[in-house]
């Protein structure tokens, strides 16, 4: 198994931020993934920041819609872990099942008419062009 | 350029689904995806119901979170077509600059961390596990 | 405009492989792909040789056959170059309109399933097992 | 695991569908993917109209051929399950381990060439941009 | 063309970044990229300060390096924007043409054995699981 | 499990290319990669071949950074059998645990901006454009 950096044997940079991953989620769980990522503090750090101010910040997205667009990407590589905990963690933010076979449908839809588009080389309408 | 087919060259099956997709979307104006697959009439149909039923039908997610989504899956994918087209219908239904901007920023961290899930091997937790 | 080698200026090794390819596709046209990745004549060697053996050497599945899946792969990764090129010899080699409606029908519906399949995080079938 | 709806304990929207994949594939199984999205009726429906269509309906392109494709885009992507289940479904189609090995070294090399284009940025060739 | 944000029009916030960029990479000259992503300060100021600690912080690895791993990324997804900037960037860095090709071809050859791996479903060696 | 080759199993043809990778990675050990694909034989010549030329031939980039490229664009694609094989392979060329923490990092951070670049439909900067 990937080495994983428990609390207890991890170093006070390490600790420091494993508190504050506690601290903004409200519970002492720490998953593998910061676990595992810890082996190189300075990672750890920049990755909680990033994750913590796009996830946690203040904005116009409410939680819940934040983490949909976090599974639909998640689906779309196909990245297993990140698949099942972030549709965890969408379903503690109110996620029913239907929302969920909501956003799988417009996954799997865009995903289809991505390939669409590219295989038909499609030219893009002069109204979409930004300007 | 791809060949685009125009509603007044259009055999009777196509204008049918032009006439959907304009009283659907209350606008006139067809756009190049549509004109592009409907070389294949068979697709043109199957994918536009797929598309409405997903983006137009009933359902939990309103429309603008479904838009949001479908940009996130383009922006991953590298689809240009998808991403200017989807960009300006989620304007058109009310996306700001600031909602772009955390959009964007979730997709970019999203595929960062996918990636160093998939790098440092990590384990899913028993707790993420579907039961 | 990324630097393309042209026969003249090529080198004996370079034109060497640019002989074989006018040989192989029986016409004096060279692609731009061959012309860039010229630069570097190792690799030329080395993709003609893979690219002759897997598209033109003896085998089971037909040229056109081999052509389609070429097709399917390119517009799946969204590779612009590869999608024009290989479409272009698929239509030399027999591809019909209808055809190419076909292929890409299916390239859509799998990178849909494909995205259905992660997003529900869906176990293989024993039965689907290698064994 | 993920929850896959059994025949028995489906609804008869569900039932509906599981008696049409089994018509059509003159088989009493039915294979993970669709127990598990039959959590969401209109995915499951609209998903095996889909594929049924482009699989199982008439055209141009034969049975085998389209499996082949199928594979082609799934091991791209590198969906486990699809892998799995498409290389069984194409096995039972006359696949041969000849063509398996010719159709993955067809996968493996668009993959490389996809690459090598968009590294060397390559430029359309006139000729190859459809008109 | 998308919205960029020149120095002279720029906030205060956002002209602190840019003064930073400068400073950093010794050069009065903004690219696009950071132009482009200024419309949404909170994302200009957290990419900068992660481009800045991976590319120009201390570490092992050396500058070069580190913008040969960013083409090779950039190439796999097909992003042309960052192809061609990192790929200046890496040239400015000392890559000779000899290097670029090496390169590629690796990057081409690591994309076709990945989709090998996935087409053929190997196992993971026990030796190679991390433990 | 998937169907592996041994070499007291294999053909001449075979052993002759297990012999080879034997004799080019001073060790007795075949990974199941090259057991795997040796069902089919042309596909085993040809990818060992192509292996060997890019990572063990001659050439400027250095074996650890030639491995580290290889690892980064397994990363990428989210192959697990080849983020495996070729961490390890790293690791024995001289990879140590802060090395992988930097190369991770790069590699996470470049897929954010290219879906930043992607996503902003940001225009090349004529500086980067090649000439």
């Amino acid at each position: 198994m990937t080495k994983l950096i428990e609390y207890d044997d991890a170093s006070p940079d390490v600790r420091d931020v494993f508190d504050d991953i506690r601290a903004t989620r409200q519970t002492d769980y720490i998953n593998n993934f910061w676990k595992a990522i810890a082996v190189h503090p300075p990672t750890l750090r920049q990755t909680w920041q990033q994750v913590k101010a796009v996830m946690a910040g203040p904005g116009e997205l409410d939680p819940l819609v934040r983490e949909l667009i976090y599974v639909a990407v998640s689906a779309t590589n196909g990245c297993d872990y990140c698949i099942a905990s972030h549709t965890a963690a969408a379903r503690a933010k109110g996620m029913t099942d239907g929302m969920l076979g909501e956003l799988l449908a417009i996954v799997g839809t865009a995903n289809m008419t991505n390939r669409l588009a590219n295989g038909y080389q499609i030219p893009v309408d002069d109204r979409f062009k930004t300007s």
